[in-house]
């Protein structure tokens, strides 16, 4: 069973090795946990729907007070502190599964006639405020597409497969190797969220070098909107004006539900391996990543952990003397204190992989990296989707872990990665507390590349103060990050956490461009309210 | 000095080989050309200009006649036959050249306040009649950019140049190869087009495998407008909200002036290339080609030719002997009657030029391709912008040349030719003329590519015969082509000619989200009207 106040299935959980700990309270102190309430105590807070009866919809339509908190929340912290507290907010009046696109249009219908919001939900797994109800008097209608979950098309020769826009990772890559192909999609939500919410929040897997966003990805599909369907057709590549399909991407509900993906697939690799290097010092690090993918050598990932990050890594990794033998080799070789890890894959024909391979590391070498073979990347490649499972484990410690990720061009990256780390760092001193801040680069560009950092702070003896600490960390630096050349968010986003500071990036008339679709799209602002925009 | 009717300089032209013109008169008949009218009369025609005068900006403005039929009319075949008939039709009523976007800015000021239309112009190298003026009982004042034509700013680690987006192809590149990059982008407008107009219109470069379309190019930039100016910022890749780049791209005018490109540039290549394969049939050249591009070989550019293409370039190439000699070698070979000609290139460091033309090779072998060498790829390089100077010769002999060109998925590759080139060839059979019609493959994408059609036929003993024989082909294979999955262009965008065909390929709601952004920037369609939609 899905874990109702939390990440992935209950039966699954991670433990913190024990230098784990050790090295957690050397950095930020001890933690105590705060109790967390019962899915019961949730349940009893749930008010009466709202939601008026019809014919038409009611089967699709889950009133009970369990399914309205299973659907209230996504996987932010702040989702996080609410659900554990039992200070939820909103709940979903009702949840609704459509079966078909035909339901889904039925639901516009009701929401039309009753007027009723509407937040499409596909994995719910959100860490940006996306699916989340705010009151505005009005009832609030969950659409999980969690029933349209199959692949229903798939054409070998243009390679692309049709999806219902409620399928999860697991059930696209599942249904398309089982015919030899896969979509190579890998963000690390990839457990639980759904192609249809790739889409609506562009999202970017951990194998984009080679597969793409899904802005590559997505070729076309459905949409029901409070207008009528909005059918992409499939095309290549087109000059016939700007592109409906790059409206749809990062539309976050805002425009319709999306209901069928076509997406662009490609045949199994013959081979895929991920190989580990370390440098002595991030300068050469950076750079090395930096001509990687400038030269365009033909990687299919590629993640840069800077020394916090790289130190933080094999302290949490557990096996103490295996790590201890691996740090004496890399000393020997000239990686010490300082060293960042560089891991990358390579995918493809056997011709291009090993290209690839000798490329990557005599590129490396130029830049004095030590390179240590496959057996690191395979345990990287085995533990991809897991890390979410770890924010349990140090929850039940007592800390509080968050992550905040933006993109930026190469000649910015150092700058804003220290001004946002500089900040999260000293952001709870006034508080006398901590934070353990550490970066990697991962979504490597030609221009730039995104900085994805993550930062680890004691819960407080209340939660109250526990998410006070949290917006102060979040908002002053997503404020730096716009105001320094970044995006608000390279992969995960906006929602409703990042929408207050959409605006000083896209400027007053990108705005006007957004809005002028969704007030086109949705006049009377049903679908998805506050997320995105105002 | 530029042909004032017609492509490229007066002092260039080419001269069809004897064998060409005995392959012509085969094919279609001979022809008899019509007579064209000078500059002298054409400028004789120019009516009084309405534009009001305006101290801030007259200095800018060119009213006289003869920049005014420069500046009246793209390339296409009917914009060929007005000029050269003298049937014009609307001239601007002046053309500015703005020095800077401050000037842009004071032109948008002027046609907000005297009610004018302004016409944004590049390189004047449309073929789908984006800067022709229409007569909508207001003046009409044609924007050169062509002073807005330097490198503003190189960021090198980043790999960003900007430029005035007035910059044309071939000072693009001399301007970025002097510090040793290149910005990959190889329309076969090259010499003439400018890096504004290939964003405005979405173009695609003959090197696209490599270096993207113009989509992948364009970082960002300034685009003044009705409403201010918009500023996109440079990121590299964002989740945040839909992409107001997407938005740009491909909008032709009707959202804003664009002044400043902001382009991914890349280091100048170690090494480059250029392959010729034959295949004894289409069935094996077509799938070794989507195979090529599936398999995600290295690749910089791909072509692949019809057996009518090839017979006709073979035909037209000239050096009689020297063709009598290759077409025994591959008749030996087993590729004869019915041959596919493919032209690839590999272009990056030796390691990846060598590694792609081994898979490259083996693959074609695998389809029974055989390989030449790079003699011919070579010459192909050498004349890849020529092509359109090849019209001026056939128009001197009296035929007229048109292409038409489309995309769409591999599964309908073959569909959507047949079917272009049936109607093509049939389409005169009625006034007793004969098409004669080759087509190439051109922009692979692991989904599809685009197809790309030439006809010739010969022109009737009036312009405006010739006129109706080109808008007969013209109209009937724009409505198959978007009636069978394809788009209406690829490659050369919609302006006023693909404009009508535009909602079938979009759709009710994909037209609406285009015109959601018309009606915001420019509510009182001052800016290019009646181009890309109504």
């Amino acid at each position: 069973m899905r874990r109702w106040n939390g990440w992935g299935d209950e039966q699954f959980s991670l433990e913190l090795p024990e230098q784990g700990q050790a090295f957690l309270t050397d950095r930020v102190g001890g933690g105590s946990p705060l109790a967390d309430i019962t899915l019961h105590a949730a349940c009893e807070q749930v008010p009466e729907s709202r939601l008026p009866s019809d014919p038409q919809v009611d089967d699709l339509i889950d009133r009970s007070p369990e399914t309205r908190v299973r659907h209230a929340r996504g996987q932010s912290l702040p989702d996080w502190l609410a659900m554990r507290s039992g200070d939820i907010g909103e709940f979903p009046d009702g949840v609704a599964f459509p079966n078909t696109s035909t339901d889904v249009r039925a639901l516009l219908h009701y929401a039309n006639d009753k007027d009723i919001q509407l937040i499409p939900y596909g994995g719910g797994t959100s860490v940006a405020g996306h699916i989340n109800p705010v009151d505005q008097g009005k009832p609030v209608l969950t659409v999980s597409l969690a029933n349209l979950n199959r692949l229903m098309d798939l054409d070998r020769e243009s390679q692309i497969a049709t999806f219902g826009a409620g399928t999860p990772g697991p059930l696209v890559e599942s249904q398309l190797r089982a015919h030899g192909y896969t979509l190579g999609h890998f963000p690390q939500s990839f457990e639980l969220s759904t192609i249809g919410g790739w889409v609506a929040s562009r999202s970017s897997g951990q194998q984009s070098l080679r597969y793409g966003r899904i802005e590559q990805l997505f070729a076309g599909g459905r949409i029901e909107t409070l207008q009528g369907t909005l059918t992409i057709p499939t095309i290549p590549a087109s000059s016939a004006g700007p592109d409906v399909r790059e409206m749809i991407l990062g539309s976050e509900g805002r425009l319709g539900l999306i209901t069928e993906v076509k997406a662009r697939i490609s045949r199994l690799p013959e081979q895929e391996s991920f190989h580990v290097v370390f440098f002595p010092d991030w300068d050469k690090a950076r750079t090395a990543a930096r001509k990687l993918v400038q030269n365009r050598v033909q990687l299919s990932m590629l993640r840069l952990s800077n020394a916090i990050e790289t130190e933080t890594q094999l302290a949490l990794a557990g096996h103490p003397k295996l790590i201890g033998l691996l740090e004496r080799f890399l000393a020997f070789r000239g990686a010490e204190d300082g060293k960042c890890m560089m891991t990358f894959g390579v995918t493809g024909s056997k011709a291009q992989c090993r290209g690839a391979l000798a490329e990557a590391r005599k590129l490396c070498s130029d830049y004095k990296g030590v390179y240590t073979g496959t057996k690191l990347g395979a345990k990287w490649a085995e533990k991809r989707f897991t890390m979410p499972y770890l924010r349990e484990a140090l929850w039940q410690m007592g800390y509080a872990v968050d992550t905040l990720e933006t993109a930026t061009d190469w000649d910015n990256v150092d700058t804003l990665m220290n001004r946002i780390e500089t900040n999260l760092r000293e952001g709870l001193t006034d508080r006398n507390e901590r934070t353990h801040v550490f970066t990697h680069l991962s979504h490597f560009y030609g221009q730039g590349c995104s900085i994805y950092t993550t930062y680890v702070f004691r819960v407080a003896d209340s939660y109250n103060e526990t998410l006070s600490r949290w917006q102060h960390l979040k908002n002053t630096t997503s404020d730096l990050i716009v105001r320094n050349r970044g995006t608000i968010s390279h992969q995960h986003g906006v929602g409703k956490d990042h929408a207050p500071f959409l605006p000083v990036e896209k400027g007053e008339l990108g705005m006007r461009a957004i809005r002028s679709l969704t007030q086109s799209f949705d006049p009377d602002q049903r679908l998805n309210p506050k997320t995105l925009l105002d």
